[in-house]
Protein backbone atom coordinates (compact mmCIF):
# COMPACT_ATOMS: atom_id res chain seq x y z
CA UNK A 1 0.00 0.00 0.00
CA UNK A 2 1.14 3.52 -1.23
CA UNK A 3 0.83 6.48 0.99
CA UNK A 4 2.09 9.78 -1.43
CA UNK A 5 2.10 12.63 0.07
CA UNK A 6 0.20 14.83 -2.93
CA UNK A 7 1.20 18.40 -2.98
CA UNK A 8 -1.62 19.60 -5.18
CA UNK A 9 -5.27 20.20 -3.00
CA UNK A 10 -7.48 17.64 -2.71
CA UNK A 11 -9.99 19.84 -4.22
CA UNK A 12 -8.01 19.86 -7.55
CA UNK A 13 -7.86 16.04 -7.35
CA UNK A 14 -11.40 15.58 -7.49
CA UNK A 15 -11.77 17.71 -10.24
CA UNK A 16 -9.21 16.66 -12.59
CA UNK A 17 -10.69 12.73 -11.21
CA UNK A 18 -14.15 13.71 -12.24
CA UNK A 19 -12.77 15.21 -15.86
CA UNK A 20 -11.37 11.79 -16.26
CA UNK A 21 -14.30 10.01 -14.95
CA UNK A 22 -16.81 11.98 -17.51
CA UNK A 23 -14.67 10.80 -20.44
CA UNK A 24 -17.30 8.09 -20.43
CA UNK A 25 -19.86 10.19 -22.02
CA UNK A 26 -17.77 9.72 -25.15
CA UNK A 27 -18.54 5.67 -25.12
CA UNK A 28 -22.74 6.38 -24.80
CA UNK A 29 -23.86 5.87 -27.79
CA UNK A 30 -27.09 7.61 -28.94
CA UNK A 31 -29.84 5.97 -31.15
CA UNK A 32 -29.47 9.25 -33.77
CA UNK A 33 -27.48 8.89 -36.58
CA UNK A 34 -24.29 11.30 -38.26
CA UNK A 35 -25.80 13.48 -40.70
CA UNK A 36 -24.48 10.83 -43.78
CA UNK A 37 -26.14 7.68 -41.62
CA UNK A 38 -22.76 6.28 -41.45
CA UNK A 39 -23.09 5.40 -37.61
CA UNK A 40 -24.62 6.29 -34.56
CA UNK A 41 -23.35 9.39 -32.62
CA UNK A 42 -22.26 9.69 -28.82
CA UNK A 43 -23.46 11.52 -25.95
CA UNK A 44 -20.39 13.94 -25.87
CA UNK A 45 -20.58 14.56 -29.79
CA UNK A 46 -24.41 15.40 -29.27
CA UNK A 47 -23.73 18.06 -26.53
CA UNK A 48 -20.66 19.28 -28.28
CA UNK A 49 -23.42 20.17 -31.32
CA UNK A 50 -26.14 21.52 -28.83
CA UNK A 51 -23.35 24.02 -27.20
CA UNK A 52 -22.48 24.71 -31.06
CA UNK A 53 -26.31 25.99 -31.46
CA UNK A 54 -26.34 27.68 -28.59
CA UNK A 55 -23.82 30.02 -29.33
CA UNK A 56 -25.48 30.49 -32.86
CA UNK A 57 -28.70 30.66 -32.36
CA UNK A 58 -28.71 32.52 -29.15
CA UNK A 59 -31.14 35.54 -30.96
CA UNK A 60 -33.86 33.21 -31.45
CA UNK A 61 -33.90 32.58 -28.21
CA UNK A 62 -37.86 33.18 -26.77
CA UNK A 63 -36.71 34.85 -23.50
CA UNK A 64 -33.55 36.34 -22.90
CA UNK A 65 -31.16 34.21 -22.03
CA UNK A 66 -27.72 33.77 -20.09
CA UNK A 67 -25.36 32.22 -22.57
CA UNK A 68 -22.37 30.72 -20.54
CA UNK A 69 -25.47 28.93 -18.29
CA UNK A 70 -27.31 27.85 -21.71
CA UNK A 71 -24.02 25.99 -22.59
CA UNK A 72 -22.75 24.60 -19.28
CA UNK A 73 -26.24 23.12 -19.23
CA UNK A 74 -25.99 21.49 -22.47
CA UNK A 75 -23.04 19.95 -22.35
CA UNK A 76 -23.39 18.37 -18.65
CA UNK A 77 -27.17 17.23 -19.57
CA UNK A 78 -26.35 13.88 -20.41
CA UNK A 79 -23.74 12.94 -18.27
CA UNK A 80 -25.82 10.77 -15.66
CA UNK A 81 -26.03 8.53 -18.61
CA UNK A 82 -22.55 7.10 -17.97
CA UNK A 83 -24.26 5.10 -15.14
CA UNK A 84 -28.32 5.12 -16.56
CA UNK A 85 -27.59 4.85 -20.34
CA UNK A 86 -29.19 6.37 -23.46
CA UNK A 87 -33.09 6.43 -23.45
CA UNK A 88 -34.50 6.10 -26.58
CA UNK A 89 -37.00 9.15 -26.93
CA UNK A 90 -39.70 6.57 -28.06
CA UNK A 91 -38.37 3.61 -25.79
CA UNK A 92 -41.63 2.77 -23.86
CA UNK A 93 -40.18 0.36 -21.14
CA UNK A 94 -37.12 2.26 -20.70
CA UNK A 95 -39.37 5.63 -20.17
CA UNK A 96 -41.06 4.56 -17.02
CA UNK A 97 -37.75 4.00 -14.98
CA UNK A 98 -35.04 6.50 -16.90
CA UNK A 99 -35.95 9.37 -13.92
CA UNK A 100 -35.35 6.70 -11.10
CA UNK A 101 -32.57 5.56 -12.78
CA UNK A 102 -31.09 9.32 -13.70
CA UNK A 103 -32.01 10.14 -10.33
CA UNK A 104 -29.55 7.69 -8.48
CA UNK A 105 -27.01 8.59 -11.57
CA UNK A 106 -27.42 11.99 -10.20
CA UNK A 107 -26.56 11.32 -7.02
CA UNK A 108 -23.39 9.73 -7.61
CA UNK A 109 -21.62 11.78 -10.69
CA UNK A 110 -22.17 15.35 -9.23
CA UNK A 111 -21.02 14.29 -5.84
CA UNK A 112 -17.46 13.67 -7.17
CA UNK A 113 -17.09 16.65 -7.36
CA UNK A 114 -16.20 19.53 -4.31
CA UNK A 115 -19.52 20.26 -3.35
CA UNK A 116 -19.82 23.58 -4.14
CA UNK A 117 -19.38 22.71 -8.06
CA UNK A 118 -21.37 19.59 -7.41
CA UNK A 119 -24.42 21.40 -6.30
CA UNK A 120 -23.99 23.90 -9.09
CA UNK A 121 -24.18 21.13 -11.75
CA UNK A 122 -26.68 19.04 -10.25
CA UNK A 123 -28.71 22.21 -9.74
CA UNK A 124 -28.07 22.58 -13.78
CA UNK A 125 -29.02 19.60 -14.85
CA UNK A 126 -32.60 19.45 -12.57
CA UNK A 127 -33.42 23.37 -13.99
CA UNK A 128 -32.85 21.51 -17.58
CA UNK A 129 -35.17 18.43 -16.35
CA UNK A 130 -38.10 20.56 -14.92
CA UNK A 131 -37.25 23.03 -18.19
CA UNK A 132 -38.67 26.22 -16.77
CA UNK A 133 -36.65 28.35 -16.94
CA UNK A 134 -35.67 30.56 -20.23
CA UNK A 135 -32.15 28.96 -20.07
CA UNK A 136 -33.82 25.09 -19.74
CA UNK A 137 -36.63 26.11 -22.43
CA UNK A 138 -34.07 26.87 -24.97
CA UNK A 139 -31.70 24.07 -24.22
CA UNK A 140 -34.14 21.60 -24.36
CA UNK A 141 -35.11 23.34 -28.10
CA UNK A 142 -32.08 22.87 -28.76
CA UNK A 143 -31.94 18.91 -27.74
CA UNK A 144 -34.77 18.11 -29.73
CA UNK A 145 -34.24 19.73 -32.98
CA UNK A 146 -30.47 18.81 -33.04
CA UNK A 147 -31.56 14.87 -33.62
CA UNK A 148 -34.40 15.59 -36.10
CA UNK A 149 -31.37 17.91 -38.18
CA UNK A 150 -29.99 14.77 -38.01
CA UNK A 151 -32.40 12.47 -38.96
CA UNK A 152 -33.59 14.58 -41.78
CA UNK A 153 -30.02 14.64 -43.33
CA UNK A 154 -29.82 11.07 -42.90
CA UNK A 155 -32.68 10.27 -44.54
CA UNK A 156 -34.65 9.47 -41.54
CA UNK A 157 -32.46 6.42 -40.36
CA UNK A 158 -33.27 6.34 -36.75
CA UNK A 159 -36.87 7.18 -37.55
CA UNK A 160 -37.07 4.14 -40.07
CA UNK A 161 -35.43 1.55 -38.36
CA UNK A 162 -37.55 2.91 -34.54
CA UNK A 163 -40.89 3.21 -36.81
CA UNK A 164 -41.43 6.55 -35.22
CA UNK A 165 -45.12 8.33 -35.77
CA UNK A 166 -45.62 11.61 -36.39
CA UNK A 167 -47.96 11.93 -32.93
CA UNK A 168 -45.21 10.30 -30.98
CA UNK A 169 -42.82 12.97 -32.45
CA UNK A 170 -45.76 15.64 -31.83
CA UNK A 171 -46.42 14.64 -28.05
CA UNK A 172 -42.49 14.84 -27.44
CA UNK A 173 -42.56 18.12 -28.78
CA UNK A 174 -45.16 19.74 -27.21
CA UNK A 175 -43.19 22.23 -25.40
CA UNK A 176 -40.41 22.73 -27.95
CA UNK A 177 -41.47 25.80 -29.09
CA UNK A 178 -41.57 27.45 -26.15
CA UNK A 179 -37.47 27.97 -26.14
CA UNK A 180 -37.94 29.61 -29.57
CA UNK A 181 -41.24 29.60 -31.53
CA UNK A 182 -39.50 30.45 -34.85
CA UNK A 183 -36.77 27.86 -34.38
CA UNK A 184 -39.19 25.21 -34.03
CA UNK A 185 -41.20 26.51 -36.72
CA UNK A 186 -38.36 25.89 -38.68
CA UNK A 187 -37.47 22.03 -37.66
CA UNK A 188 -41.64 21.66 -38.49
CA UNK A 189 -41.37 23.00 -41.92
CA UNK A 190 -37.84 21.48 -42.68
CA UNK A 191 -37.39 18.29 -40.76
CA UNK A 192 -40.64 17.01 -39.94
CA UNK A 193 -43.66 17.90 -43.01
CA UNK A 194 -41.28 16.66 -45.87
CA UNK A 195 -40.87 13.33 -44.29
CA UNK A 196 -44.16 12.54 -43.39
CA UNK A 197 -45.05 13.61 -46.96
CA UNK A 198 -41.83 11.07 -48.33
CA UNK A 199 -43.88 8.42 -45.50
CA UNK A 200 -40.42 8.25 -44.04
CA UNK A 201 -41.97 9.66 -40.91
CA UNK A 202 -45.23 7.49 -40.36
CA UNK A 203 -48.85 8.37 -39.73
CA UNK A 204 -51.93 6.49 -37.94
CA UNK A 205 -55.37 7.24 -37.24
CA UNK A 206 -55.96 7.26 -33.54
CA UNK B 1 -35.85 22.84 -61.28
CA UNK B 2 -37.83 23.73 -58.15
CA UNK B 3 -38.15 27.45 -57.17
CA UNK B 4 -39.68 27.22 -53.32
CA UNK B 5 -40.56 30.41 -51.79
CA UNK B 6 -38.64 30.00 -48.50
CA UNK B 7 -40.86 31.54 -45.53
CA UNK B 8 -37.72 31.55 -43.44
CA UNK B 9 -35.03 34.16 -43.40
CA UNK B 10 -31.18 33.55 -45.68
CA UNK B 11 -30.12 34.29 -42.40
CA UNK B 12 -31.90 31.26 -40.10
CA UNK B 13 -30.72 29.46 -43.50
CA UNK B 14 -27.14 29.79 -43.79
CA UNK B 15 -26.87 29.12 -39.55
CA UNK B 16 -29.21 25.59 -39.83
CA UNK B 17 -26.66 24.89 -43.09
CA UNK B 18 -23.62 25.55 -41.03
CA UNK B 19 -24.65 23.59 -38.24
CA UNK B 20 -25.43 20.71 -40.30
CA UNK B 21 -22.06 21.10 -42.23
CA UNK B 22 -20.35 20.67 -38.56
CA UNK B 23 -21.44 17.43 -38.23
CA UNK B 24 -18.34 16.55 -40.19
CA UNK B 25 -16.38 17.70 -36.95
CA UNK B 26 -16.96 14.24 -35.26
CA UNK B 27 -15.96 12.53 -38.30
CA UNK B 28 -12.13 13.98 -38.08
CA UNK B 29 -9.85 11.70 -36.12
CA UNK B 30 -7.22 12.81 -33.46
CA UNK B 31 -3.98 10.48 -32.60
CA UNK B 32 -5.39 10.60 -28.71
CA UNK B 33 -7.19 7.51 -27.40
CA UNK B 34 -9.90 7.42 -25.03
CA UNK B 35 -8.92 7.04 -21.32
CA UNK B 36 -10.02 3.09 -21.47
CA UNK B 37 -7.71 3.15 -25.05
CA UNK B 38 -10.33 1.43 -27.10
CA UNK B 39 -10.31 3.76 -29.42
CA UNK B 40 -9.42 7.30 -30.79
CA UNK B 41 -11.24 10.55 -30.33
CA UNK B 42 -12.65 12.17 -32.44
CA UNK B 43 -12.68 16.21 -32.46
CA UNK B 44 -15.87 17.06 -31.33
CA UNK B 45 -15.53 14.74 -28.24
CA UNK B 46 -12.33 16.40 -27.59
CA UNK B 47 -13.87 20.11 -27.91
CA UNK B 48 -16.76 18.93 -25.57
CA UNK B 49 -14.16 17.79 -22.97
CA UNK B 50 -12.65 20.61 -23.28
CA UNK B 51 -15.29 23.19 -22.60
CA UNK B 52 -16.49 21.10 -19.51
CA UNK B 53 -12.72 21.60 -18.40
CA UNK B 54 -13.16 25.08 -18.44
CA UNK B 55 -16.61 24.95 -16.52
CA UNK B 56 -14.80 23.50 -14.17
CA UNK B 57 -10.91 24.85 -13.84
CA UNK B 58 -11.40 28.00 -14.86
CA UNK B 59 -10.64 29.10 -10.93
CA UNK B 60 -6.88 28.27 -11.36
CA UNK B 61 -7.07 30.88 -14.98
CA UNK B 62 -3.23 32.80 -14.63
CA UNK B 63 -5.74 36.07 -15.65
CA UNK B 64 -9.11 36.25 -15.53
CA UNK B 65 -11.51 35.25 -18.24
CA UNK B 66 -14.70 35.51 -19.64
CA UNK B 67 -16.33 32.15 -19.71
CA UNK B 68 -18.60 31.99 -22.81
CA UNK B 69 -16.03 33.69 -24.62
CA UNK B 70 -13.48 30.77 -23.78
CA UNK B 71 -16.37 28.27 -24.05
CA UNK B 72 -16.87 29.19 -27.61
CA UNK B 73 -13.19 29.41 -28.62
CA UNK B 74 -12.54 25.27 -27.61
CA UNK B 75 -15.96 24.51 -29.10
CA UNK B 76 -14.87 25.74 -32.47
CA UNK B 77 -11.11 25.54 -32.25
CA UNK B 78 -11.20 22.46 -34.52
CA UNK B 79 -13.61 23.47 -37.29
CA UNK B 80 -11.40 24.00 -39.97
CA UNK B 81 -10.44 20.18 -39.48
CA UNK B 82 -12.99 19.26 -41.43
CA UNK B 83 -10.84 20.84 -44.77
CA UNK B 84 -7.22 20.58 -43.40
CA UNK B 85 -7.48 17.38 -41.37
CA UNK B 86 -5.88 16.52 -38.13
CA UNK B 87 -2.46 17.36 -38.03
CA UNK B 88 -0.63 15.52 -35.06
CA UNK B 89 1.50 17.63 -32.70
CA UNK B 90 4.21 15.84 -33.48
CA UNK B 91 4.30 14.96 -37.13
CA UNK B 92 6.90 16.92 -38.25
CA UNK B 93 6.28 17.06 -42.25
CA UNK B 94 2.35 17.66 -41.93
CA UNK B 95 3.31 20.68 -39.38
CA UNK B 96 4.89 22.83 -42.08
CA UNK B 97 1.66 23.11 -44.07
CA UNK B 98 -1.02 22.55 -41.38
CA UNK B 99 -0.78 26.42 -40.88
CA UNK B 100 -1.79 27.15 -44.74
CA UNK B 101 -4.13 24.20 -45.00
CA UNK B 102 -6.09 25.67 -42.18
CA UNK B 103 -6.01 28.82 -43.27
CA UNK B 104 -8.03 28.00 -46.55
CA UNK B 105 -10.14 25.97 -44.33
CA UNK B 106 -11.26 28.77 -42.14
CA UNK B 107 -11.46 30.91 -44.83
CA UNK B 108 -14.19 28.85 -46.71
CA UNK B 109 -15.97 27.28 -43.07
CA UNK B 110 -16.28 30.52 -41.71
CA UNK B 111 -17.88 31.93 -44.90
CA UNK B 112 -21.08 30.05 -44.48
CA UNK B 113 -21.87 31.71 -41.79
CA UNK B 114 -23.90 35.37 -42.28
CA UNK B 115 -21.19 37.86 -41.64
CA UNK B 116 -21.51 38.87 -37.82
CA UNK B 117 -21.47 35.68 -36.76
CA UNK B 118 -18.44 33.94 -39.38
CA UNK B 119 -16.45 37.19 -38.78
CA UNK B 120 -16.70 36.70 -35.19
CA UNK B 121 -16.00 33.09 -35.40
CA UNK B 122 -13.34 33.57 -37.26
CA UNK B 123 -11.47 36.02 -34.79
CA UNK B 124 -12.05 33.57 -32.49
CA UNK B 125 -10.12 31.08 -34.41
CA UNK B 126 -7.77 33.49 -34.86
CA UNK B 127 -7.27 34.41 -31.00
CA UNK B 128 -6.98 30.72 -29.93
CA UNK B 129 -3.93 29.88 -32.33
CA UNK B 130 -2.12 33.78 -31.80
CA UNK B 131 -2.27 32.80 -27.62
CA UNK B 132 -1.84 35.84 -26.58
CA UNK B 133 -5.28 36.85 -24.31
CA UNK B 134 -6.33 35.82 -21.22
CA UNK B 135 -8.82 33.25 -22.90
CA UNK B 136 -6.70 31.57 -25.44
CA UNK B 137 -4.13 31.20 -22.92
CA UNK B 138 -6.38 29.15 -20.85
CA UNK B 139 -7.75 27.94 -24.01
CA UNK B 140 -4.78 26.67 -24.92
CA UNK B 141 -3.82 25.14 -21.43
CA UNK B 142 -6.98 22.78 -21.94
CA UNK B 143 -6.61 22.02 -25.52
CA UNK B 144 -2.97 20.55 -23.71
CA UNK B 145 -3.76 18.92 -20.74
CA UNK B 146 -6.76 16.86 -22.04
CA UNK B 147 -4.65 14.63 -24.03
CA UNK B 148 -2.07 14.42 -21.62
CA UNK B 149 -4.77 13.44 -19.03
CA UNK B 150 -6.07 10.79 -21.75
CA UNK B 151 -2.68 9.49 -22.53
CA UNK B 152 -1.73 8.81 -18.81
CA UNK B 153 -5.46 6.77 -18.33
CA UNK B 154 -4.92 5.04 -21.90
CA UNK B 155 -1.03 3.67 -20.42
CA UNK B 156 0.19 6.00 -22.64
CA UNK B 157 -1.40 4.40 -25.94
CA UNK B 158 -0.83 7.33 -28.25
CA UNK B 159 2.79 8.15 -27.12
CA UNK B 160 3.70 4.42 -27.41
CA UNK B 161 2.46 4.40 -30.93
CA UNK B 162 4.09 7.71 -31.73
CA UNK B 163 7.07 6.98 -30.01
CA UNK B 164 6.90 10.40 -28.29
CA UNK B 165 10.13 12.05 -26.68
CA UNK B 166 10.27 14.04 -23.68
CA UNK B 167 11.80 16.90 -25.44
CA UNK B 168 9.10 16.83 -27.67
CA UNK B 169 6.52 17.12 -25.30
CA UNK B 170 8.10 20.06 -22.87
CA UNK B 171 9.16 21.84 -26.41
CA UNK B 172 5.13 22.02 -27.47
CA UNK B 173 4.40 23.24 -23.54
CA UNK B 174 6.85 26.39 -23.70
CA UNK B 175 3.55 28.27 -22.85
CA UNK B 176 0.95 26.05 -20.75
CA UNK B 177 2.09 27.21 -17.78
CA UNK B 178 0.97 30.73 -18.82
CA UNK B 179 -2.89 29.59 -18.94
CA UNK B 180 -2.63 28.08 -15.69
CA UNK B 181 0.80 27.64 -13.55
CA UNK B 182 -0.83 25.02 -10.36
CA UNK B 183 -2.93 23.42 -13.87
CA UNK B 184 0.53 22.97 -16.29
CA UNK B 185 2.58 22.15 -12.72
CA UNK B 186 -0.27 18.96 -11.72
CA UNK B 187 -0.50 18.15 -15.53
CA UNK B 188 3.76 18.05 -15.68
CA UNK B 189 3.92 15.79 -11.82
CA UNK B 190 0.65 13.25 -12.71
CA UNK B 191 1.09 12.68 -16.43
CA UNK B 192 4.37 13.28 -17.46
CA UNK B 193 6.96 12.23 -14.60
CA UNK B 194 5.58 9.38 -13.44
CA UNK B 195 5.39 7.91 -17.63
CA UNK B 196 8.83 9.24 -18.07
CA UNK B 197 9.98 7.27 -14.89
CA UNK B 198 7.96 4.13 -16.43
CA UNK B 199 9.77 4.36 -19.78
CA UNK B 200 6.82 5.34 -21.52
CA UNK B 201 7.46 8.40 -22.75
CA UNK B 202 11.31 8.15 -24.05
CA UNK B 203 14.04 10.55 -23.05
CA UNK B 204 17.68 10.96 -25.38
CA UNK B 205 21.01 13.08 -25.07
CA UNK B 206 20.55 16.00 -27.55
Amino acid sequence: MEFTANKFPERLQQQMDFIREMDKTKQIIRQTYLTDGSRKEGDAEHAWHLALMVMLLQEYAQESIDVAKTMSMVLIHDLVEIDAGDTYAYDTEGNKTQRERELKAADRIFSLLPKDQGGYLRSLWDEFEEGQTPEAKFARTMDRIQPMMQNDASNGKAWKEHEVYLDQIMDRNKVTHKGSEILWDYALETYIKPNVERNIIKTRSK
